[in-house]
C-alpha cells in the first residue's frame, strides 16, 4: 500500500514556507502501515495540480493533497479537483453548519459569501468534518485509488489527518506491519559509527535497512523493517538491537521513539523527583524553549534566566564581576558561576549553563566566534567544558543545546 | 528558467525529517529570478531517484538534487548519477585534499577507506568544493539541462548554494527579474481580509499574484511578479502599495522580506538606543529564543526570565505571593507585575511577560488550557490583557509569542 502526498501552494515553491504538512502526514501514514513513495509540492496552478494528482494515481493507491482549499481568489484546489473527477459542487448544509458555529464562537461577525462558499463540495466526495475551519477535507475515490484532499493549515490538517483520515484507510485497506526503531547516539561522527559497527551491518537480516542521519553532533541510526508478519519483524528487531547495544554502549542515549534527548532528560528527572533550572547566554533560551514544548515540563523545569548581556549575568544571575574580568565572559569558570548560581536561584537539583559566542561578531566577548563553555551543577558537583563550535550562528546555537543535553543526560543516568 | 528540486532520504518519506533544504534552495533561486517549477520527496531508492531526474528533465532547466552522499551504505546517489550519466567515477585530488585538512583540523584520526571514498566523482561532474563537509556538491550538463547534486546536510548544502551553485547560473544564463514583497499583517483574520481588500485585489494587474498566507494571529500577504523589465515590476509593485496601504495601516506592522516582527522590532529598538526584557512563563523562553536567534540582538535584547513554575515567579521574580492568591498565577494583575520586575532587574526600557496555561492539562494554575495573559512594561506605563487562545500546545505558544511582539511593536512604533 503507497501513497502520494501533493502540498499546493506557491509559497513553498518560493521558499516562503517550510512543508512541516507532508513530514506529519508521512508519519502518520508510516505508523499504520501506508509507505510514502513520493512527496511533490506544486504551485497553485490548475494544469499543474491536474498533472500531478494524474501522475499520482498511476503511481500509488492513496493521493492525499493540501493546501489552496481557503477563501481567497488563490485558493483553485476545489475547483480543480472539481474539474478532474468531472463533477459538480453543492452546499453541504452540516460544512455550513459548522462554519456558522465557528464564526458565533470565535468571529463574531455575520458570514459573507467567501466563508458561505466553503460549504461548497464536490457532490462525489464524502466530507471529512474540520472541528477547526471553515474548509472541510473531502474524500473522493476512483478507479480503486483514493483521493483526500485537506486544508493546508497545520493544525487542521491535522486533526483531519488524525480524527478522519487515518481510521478511514485503516478501516477501508487490509494493511502490513512497517517498524521503525531509531537510536540516538551522541558525541561520535557518521563514519566513526560506521566503522565501530560495520560487522553488525553486514550482517543484518536484508528485511531491515540501515540508515544515518547525522546532525550537529547527534546521528540518529534508524531500523526500519516491513512485512506482513509482525511477530516476525518485531523479534528479529529486538534481536539485532541488542547484538549493537554493547557496541554502542558509551554513545547511546535513548530511542528517538520514545522521545528527543530532552524528553528522556524530562521523564527520567521526573521519575527521580528532581528539578532542573537553567542559565543561558549564547543558546539564548532555547534550552528552555526546547524543554517546554513539551507537556508535563512543569512537573521538573522551574524555569531560565537568559542572561544575554554580560550586565544581566551580574545584576540577576550574581555572577562576580571580578571574576567575569579575570577569566572573561565566555570562560568555564563563569559557567559554572551561573550553572551554581541559576540552581540555588530557583531551587533546583540539576542545571545547566551556558555562555558564548555565536557570532557572527564577537558582542560582550573577547573570545573567538564559536567558543562556548557549557557547565552542569549536579546536587553535588559543578563543571563545565569549554567547545569550538564552528562559525555559523544557528548551527553554533543548536551544537551548544545539543551538547548541553548530551552533558547533562551523562550526569543524572549516572546518578 | 524553471528549476525543479529533488531532496532524497527515506528520512522525509517516514516524517522523521522535515526538508528544509528545499525551501533555502527554492528561496536562494527565485532571489535571482529562477521559478521553481516543483518540489520532489523520493527514497533511497535506484530506480526512483532515475525515474525523478529523467521527469525533472522533460520539465525543467535546472536539477538541484540534494542527499544520498554520505559515506555510509544508504548512500547510493552519486552511483545513481554516474549511471544516468552513463560515466565512471574518477578520484578528484583537490577533493582528496580538502577531506584531508578537514580531518587534520576537526576530526583528528586518520582517514578511512570510506572517507577517501567521498573524494571520487563522476568524470565529467565539474567539482563544487565543500568547505564544510567531505562530500563535494557535483555540477552536470546534459542537452542542455543542468543537474547539482549537493550533499543533504543543510550548513553543508547552503555554503554550496550560495558560494558556487547561485554565481553559476547567475554566469551561464540570463534571468529574468522576480520580486516577492510580503505584508506583514497582524490582527486580523484571512477573510476579513480579503473582504477589506477585495476592490483593490480585483484592480491588479495580470502579472502581479496575490496570496494570502495565514498563521496563528497573523497574515502574510504576498504580492508577486516576474518578467523581463525590472523597472516596470518595481515601479508597479510600488504603486499598488501605496495605493493599499491606507486601507491596512491599522494592522500593517512591516514587510517580511525586511524579516520578521521580532528582526523589525530589534532594529526599531536598536535604532531608539533603547532596550527589552521578557518575563516567560507558558511561552517558555520562546520570545527570547525568537528574538536572539537573529544576530545583532545583543544591542537591545538583554535577557529573560523563564519563570516557569509558580515558584519561580516569586523566588526570582519578586512577585508579591499574596497578588498570586488574590488573582491567580495566570492574571493580568500577574502579568503586569512580572513585566514591571522584570523590567526593573534587567533595567531597560521596555519588556514583555507572559503568563498562561498552554495545556494540555491546568499545571499550576487554576485557569481554563488557552488562558494566556500578556504585559507589556514600556517606560511610562505598564498594561496586560488577557485572552483565549485554544485548547492545541503549539499553537497556544505561538499564538502567545506573536501576539506577544504585536502588542510591543505597537508601543515602540508609538513611542
Amino acid at each position: 500500500m503507497q501513497a502520494e502526498i501533493i502540498t499546493i501552494g506557491d509559497e513553498i515553491l518560493i521558499g516562503q514556507v517550510v512543508d512541516t504538512n507532508s513530514t506529519f502526514i508521512a508519519k502518520a501514514l508510516n505508523k499504520i502501515g501506508v509507505s510514502v513513495y513520493q512527496i511533490t509540492s506544486i504551485q497553485d496552478d490548475k494544469s499543474h495540480i491536474l498533472k500531478a494528482i494524474e501522475e499520482a494515481e498511476n503511481n500509488v493507491d492513496i493521493i492525499i493533497i493540501t493546501g489552496g482549499l481557503g477563501p481567497t481568489k488563490d485558493d483553485i484546489t476545489k475547483t480543480t479537483i472539481v474539474e478532474y473527477f468531472d463533477d459538480v459542487l453543492v452546499q453541504d448544509t452540516a460544512v455550513l453548519r459548522n462554519i456558522e458555529s465557528l464564526w458565533e464562537k470565535y468571529i463574531k461577525q455575520s458570514l459573507s459569501q467567501v466563508n458561505i462558499d466553503q460549504a461548497l463540495v464536490p457532490s462525489k466526495a464524502t466530507v471529512l468534518m474540520n472541528r477547526f475551519g471553515s474548509a472541510p477535507g473531502m474524500w473522493l475515490e476512483k478507479n480503486n485509488k483514493v483521493f483526500v484532499s485537506l486544508p493546508g493549515v497545520p493544525f487542521e490538517m491535522r486533526a483531519l489527518i488524525n480524527d478522519a483520515v487515518v481510521p478511514k484507510i485503516q478501516k477501508q485497506f487490509e494493511l502490513p506491519f512497517i517498524m521503525h526503531k531509531t537510536l540516538l547516539v551522541y558525541g561520535i561522527g557518521e563514519s566513526n559509527l560506521a566503522n565501530k559497527i560495520e560487522d553488525w551491518e553486514d550482517s543484518l537480516p536484508q528485511f531491515i535497512k540501515l540508515a544515518y542521519l547525522p546532525s550537529l553532533g547527534k546521528v540518529r541510526l534508524r531500523l526500519s523493517a516491513i512485512g506482513k508478519d509482525k511477530q516476525t519483524i518485531v523479534s528479529e528487531m529486538d534481536k539485532q538491537i541488542k547484538q549493537l547495544m554493547p557496541q554502542i554502549k558509551d554513545v547511546f542515549v535513548g530511542f528517538d521513539e520514545d522521545g528527543s534527548i530532552e524528553v528522556l532528560i524530562g521523564k527520567q528527572l521526573a521519575a527521580m523527583g528532581k528539578t532542573l533550572a537553567t542559565a543561558e547566554s549564547c543558546t539564548g533560551g532555547k534550552i528552555a524553549e526546547r524543554i517546554t514544548s513539551n507537556s508535563g515540563a512543569s512537573v521538573f523545569f522551574k524555569g531560565s534566566v537568559v542572561s544575554y548581556a554580560t550586565s544581566a549575568k551580574v545584576d540577576v544571575l550574581n555572577v562576580d564581576n571580578d571574576l567575569i574580568e579575570e577569566y572573561s565572559v565566555v570562560s568555564v569558570q563563569v559557567a559554572e558561576e551561573m550553572a551554581k548560581n541559576v540552581q540555588k536561584l530557583f531551587k533546583t537539583d540539576f542545571a545547566i549553563a551556558t555562555t558564548g559566542n555565536a557570532g557572527p561578531t564577537k558582542g560582550d566577548a573577547d573570545v573567538e566566534v564559536g567558543t562556548v563553555c557549557i557547565a552542569i551543577a549536579t546536587p553535588t558537583n559543578v563543571y563545565a567544558q569549554e567547545f569550538q563550535m564552528g562559525n555559523h550562528r544557528t548551527k553554533v546555537i543548536n551544537k551548544a543545546v545539543n551538547k548541553a543535553f548530551e552533558m547533562l543526560q551523562k550526569e543524572i543516568f549516572k546518578n
